[in-house]
């Protein structure tokens, strides 16, 4: 089953599969064979109407096109499902077909399908995120003495390490994926509820009924029916949207390290990938591309699904008949975001040398900052501001060394020692606290610190 | 080509066939077979070459597998099309294979076929807008005299009729099919310019080949290539969001008047219709649901579109790249509401008496605005709406009529004439300009009034 | 400080306040005087610096129209403002100036200060939230046994209780409310990096300042400094969203609730409160009103802050800037929503005669499941829906009641006894476990049950 | 009134003005007083009734503070504003204090008052985009012969004058502002309806007391009422939103070209702009950076109002109240995107030496497209696009221009003449149709051609 064309460019193969035809419905189906199971179990229909329904439950015997067709009709696949269902075991045990679906309501079989679903999708996306993290760990701890510029309003800043900024994107990473492991935790859960969430046309037994079914699919049990309140798949939708956002900050900075006039870092090449059908010079940042445009899609795909969670009453009009498609894009756009990075950070290669180019050729103005600090203590921080300020226009203007400018500027050597000026443009000499945050990001989290 | 499941409730089928792998495919090829007999027309390329590409080109020699799975990695379908196309091509005449996507770049047959589609849509969508208009237009005449409550903040207010409220429902489709026509005018533009838009590759030819190339498809020639500036796209998808914003906000009025507490209309029935898999009383405002949910997905697919505006340079990295399913999902969206519009405004019924029943149940409350009227050219507005507030809580504490009230309230009867109180329940006599304004909705536009 | 006219409809006068020209102002400049007083304290600016800074950062001191003015032009609020202070700092001690915002960089002060303000907002709404659950809570115990119609795709189903429907409510703002408390807790957090954050500006003491600086202003020291990952305040402003989501749909469910032609609930009534300018019989909802109105801006302003995730190396460009007006609008609806929601529930009336009245009007309709259940052990479910629907349709044709056409139909009699069709329509019989789940939602949270 | 401190970096000074308090409350009093006039007029209220509304509606009569607070009760200003405004008219005039308001409903006055700010704030917007048109076209001019780096997916690609980029940022502009100018006139529209829409209060004179009010008001007359029909409104978000689509791109081409390894554009300095709390050696792009802030809050501030468009009947719960923050935050956002491309565009400098550089520094990778096009007319483009695929990655690896590599290689020199090899990487030969769009993009549009 390959990705459409349509959504080529919005999701991998293995989670297009998992909202495809056949997987749909196997979920709806799994939901009504483990449904007759349990009821079977507890006495409440016969075993060999569990068995029956269990035996023809298979997505094969079942024409995806009448159901499609069907479903916008009746507002609910599970009306058509139920049908034809019922068709196919009457066919094979005539009492049988009377215990099909027993008890449910359409949208316990679509909400329950929907979080099996969920659950296919999870560890596709999780693994490709250990992935990611497991290669950006690697590329910090490497890159943990390579300096480069930091850049802050897309202009030149004092210097960083490569090691930092990739820890920095590996902690992003660990916090989202944290955060979308609890939610879809949170999701995994089943609906049960009939047709208005009292389950009242299984009597004393509804309960019972939903504790065992839940076991049956490996879903949690909640609080009690939750139809027309979908915070917790809105809590997922979110947790998705937070990190792709991260993951596509990552691809931001990449693909602007990437460029011709950077190039401090570069995207894994392969076969078939970042090419240009017209330009054979070109090697396109294709893995930051999708990523960039999964983030791009992910805060409208949130604000559909935010949308929908006013509804009506017992079960809402509109509401949750439009969750799909977006449910959908939202997982297959978190997924491709986390493979694609997944495959550029594991290949990702970095330049030390461009980037210490690039350290130099700013003569020095990145430290003015530093400059300052050193002048500050000395003649006050305003006035070390102007002082510097100055220094560092003439520096450009001169295409001159900051430090050699200020070296003729006697207000400055009044207060700088040849030693400090000397160093100041050292790279090394100005990381503050670099590495002591890098380890932080790759070993900690964020800690209370309260006052006593 | 069926509707997949997964979007079972938020397309119709022929829109879901214009996106489907098959059509895209066909509008790529499209536009390099009408390129190469362009190119073969004006010289540029050897005929027999044009000939080849056209005869190959046909959506069945194609592995859609595989075009998809390359299509990621290449980070955009005309790659592996014209490399799947020139094999094709060469098999057949193997000079003929050098002039395959002759001068262009991937974008321009991207864009060019998405173009091409939303061309194949637009006749879709708008033959169901104006069934929907007819409907309406019709109903308004029918229920011109018809009176019902005028309902604000969902309470009870003073008698419109059902005309005046179909009328504007008329007119909102109507403003928002001109406004949706125009933006679809403007987005069946050509894309032509090569690697950075200005067609280098062609020489001097390339203007001559895009005027060339636009009329062999059928559409219009840009002021320039706009790879990277999607306004017009932009526009279409917000005329798309503006309209189906207009049908939702009709397909909310019907199924409030729906409800069964109401019951003053009721969306056609018909086999299949509005069911429920386990209550069999229930007639459910399908076409409503399948509106208001593709209403509730719109907002946040406009912002999705529009937040991917803001590209980078001649060709952006995840820009226009994030779109195909974003536009996909507006305009089946789209014409899913106008198609179920369409549906339910051909088949409405309506329940003048229950209409009636509902304006009497006011016991004249709703009358209590006319009233303060009334007595306010007498007595004053504040102080009429005083009188008339406490009559109407009487009225309404003592379940009697509020004329009943009033004519018990010396302070009214002092300045209302018996008359008065007589008529002040008649809802045909109350209905101000309803018969005007739904008229003008009919036949006219809003007009431009400038003081001379 | 009354909340302005364009937002009077979007905010609390207490949340308005903490959003302020005057609360922005102390909140930045408290960041800069707990910096000073830190650093001060580990010797690295003198005592008498701090004193001074101290004695001048009083919100009063300045000019805001200036500050506002300047803030546009330096793209940051911390440049005009350290300016003034520092000027300010002079006139006391000018040797003091000079360790003014001493090793900070702007978005320090900035980002600590939005800490600062999210910090004050958070009791206000959360004790409103409580308000809202403690008042749906006794609501739900009182109505326990209060029996009304379940209504699905806004047509009348199968009863439940008022007290379920409070509980379910109830339980969706706990959950809510609990989600909201982690994301403010985790977004509580220091912003200190400096330039580039590396906090070079301080050599090898910045850690020990921000660990004192966050002691100082009460908030968390994260793992580095955060300037271009902002998902930990993404993640506050999703539960916001998804929290008001949930508050939306109970607005919406009472509104429906409230309609003339239901009138089963009442908001509460008091002075100026939801009367209109011309109509004296008017009781708006508006407590629902602006719930919806808050819920219905919020995806879209959760679209805005996700969007701008992606940001561009150590500092962005138009990232971070333009989040201050968003962050404020959602915590404003957020805290509207839940304040409307407190009043409203702590006044809501119920009126469990309508609610039975409203069963009643059904003519037993809504027991079509029952029926078709009961019949459906005897006959198949198929044949049973059949049976059920004919009747349904034939006692809404007759006007007359569910059961007495059934009793008039042998395919129902042979199989139903008297007794059953005499209690066919008895609310109380066909609850199922909506006790059960209602006791569930008030006290329990989701159970992950696991197959042992 | 200076801009608030939350939106210092949302709003330019003029448009925070349009929407403060006092102008708010002028344009709800305008209403109030234009319609005592014209009524007064045509003899519906009395004229010593007209002139005491008039002679008491001043801004600096209310208490704004009391009207806020009053408004969130009331859920509309009208409400509260009308109870004042009467009472002031009768301090004045008793009698007259019983004509205020006559026959408007509060919406009436809200949503009239809105298009007098709409009207208030257009022309500041277009001259704005007057003056960046005027100053993108001039730019356009001077750099038609400047040549540059095309860059397409962030990578170099081949060159394009400044000039054409310059003149498809000033079309986009113009498409914008065409766009934004038909919205604006649309949305300029009198609301006046009373409370259901029907004027009943006003008997037969409603329709002619409408049209002359829309005279006195300068707006334009609707062809009805459209409390809950919010489309014409939409239409202007939206065009808004497109255009501010558009700036943002120009934005973040320029904010790119600023960047210190790239240096081909800077932003015009002036004193406190674009400077640094701590780095004294920063320019940064502040005018872009505010411009792409707005661009970020845009596409969700447009799901916020499309979302609200399904409004409920003859007047909504939750929708039009929801909208002034949301409008005002578009109008300000596009507002201040306009102002800042103004004076970007305005003051911007190219440094065409630079941008010649990065010409060079590709060492003739970028003419690898003209290098295949001219050896796939001899050896097909496929073998064409092979040879000099390795061609560039010789000369990549090598340091060496990639002429010089094809010099090398006899499959090229065999087909390539030695003066094509020479030329091969001069700009000016290979710049296409340039110079034909761009005249084209400063004074065409786009050309419908159809086929005969």
């Amino acid at each position: 089953m390959p990705v459409r064309l349509i959504d080529s460019l919005a999701s991998t193969a293995p989670l297009a599969e998992v909202f495809s035809d056949g997987s749909i419905l196997q979920a709806l189906l799994d939901f009504e064979t483990a449904l007759a199971r349990v009821e079977s179990r507890l006495g409440i229909i016969p075993a060999h109407a569990a068995e029956a329904i269990a035996a023809v439950a298979n997505p094969s015997n079942f024409d995806i096109a009448q159901l499609s067709e069907k479903t916008l009709r009746a507002g609910t696949p599970s009306i058509p499902l139920v049908k034809a269902l019922t068709q196919l075991v009457r066919g094979r045990d005539a009492e049988a077909a009377n215990f099909v679906h027993w008890g449910a309501t359409s949208q316990d079989a679509s909400d329950s399908a929907l979080a099996l679903l969920l659950k296919r999708a999870q560890p596709i996306i999780e693994s490709d995120l250990a992935r990611a993290q497991s290669a950006l760990h690697a590329l910090s701890e490497k890159h943990k003495a390579t300096t480069m510029l930091g850049r802050t309003l897309l202009q030149a800043a004092p210097p960083i390490t490569f090691g930092l900024k990739t820890a920095g994107w590996f902690a992003a990473i660990r916090r989202g994926q944290q955060r979308l492991s609890s939610a879809f935790a949170a999701a995994f859960i089943l609906q049960f509820g009939g047709a208005v969430g009292t389950l009242a046309a299984l009597g004393a037994q509804g309960p019972r009924v939903a504790e065992e079914l839940a076991i049956e699919l490996g879903l949690t049990v909640p609080e009690a029916p939750w139809h027309a309140h979908r915070d917790r798949l809105a809590a997922l939708m979110c947790a998705c949207a937070v990190l792709t956002g991260s993951v596509g900050k990552i691809a931001r900075d990449i693909s602007l390290l990437m460029q011709n006039e950077v190039g401090e870092v570069a995207e894994p090449e392969s076969e078939g990938r970042g090419g240009s059908s017209t330009m054979p010079h070109k090697r396109n940042p294709i893995g930051c591309t999708v990523i960039i445009a999964a983030a791009g899609r992910m805060p409208g795909l949130i604000a559909s699904y935010l949308s929908t969670m006013v509804q009506e009453h017992e079960r809402s009009i509109g509401g949750s008949q439009s969750e799909w498609p977006t449910v959908a894009a939202v997982i297959q756009s978190t997924g491709l975001a986390a493979a694609s990075m997944a495959e550029i950070s594991e290949g990702l290669t970095a330049d030390p040398e461009r980037m210490r180019e690039h350290l130099e050729a700013t003569r020095g103005a990145i430290y003015a900052e530093k400059a300052t600090m050193l002048l500050a203590a000395k003649i006050g921080r305003e006035e070390a501001h102007r002082l510097v300020q100055e220094a560092t226009r003439r520096a450009g203007a001169q295409n001159r060394k900051l430090a050699q400018v200020l070296r003729e500027m006697p207000e400055a050597t009044k207060h700088l020692a040849n030693s400090a000026l000397d160093n100041l443009a050292v790279a090394e000499d100005y990381l503050g606290a670099a590495e002591y945050f890098r380890q932080r990001l790759l070993h900690k989290s964020d800690t209370a610190i309260k006052k006593d």
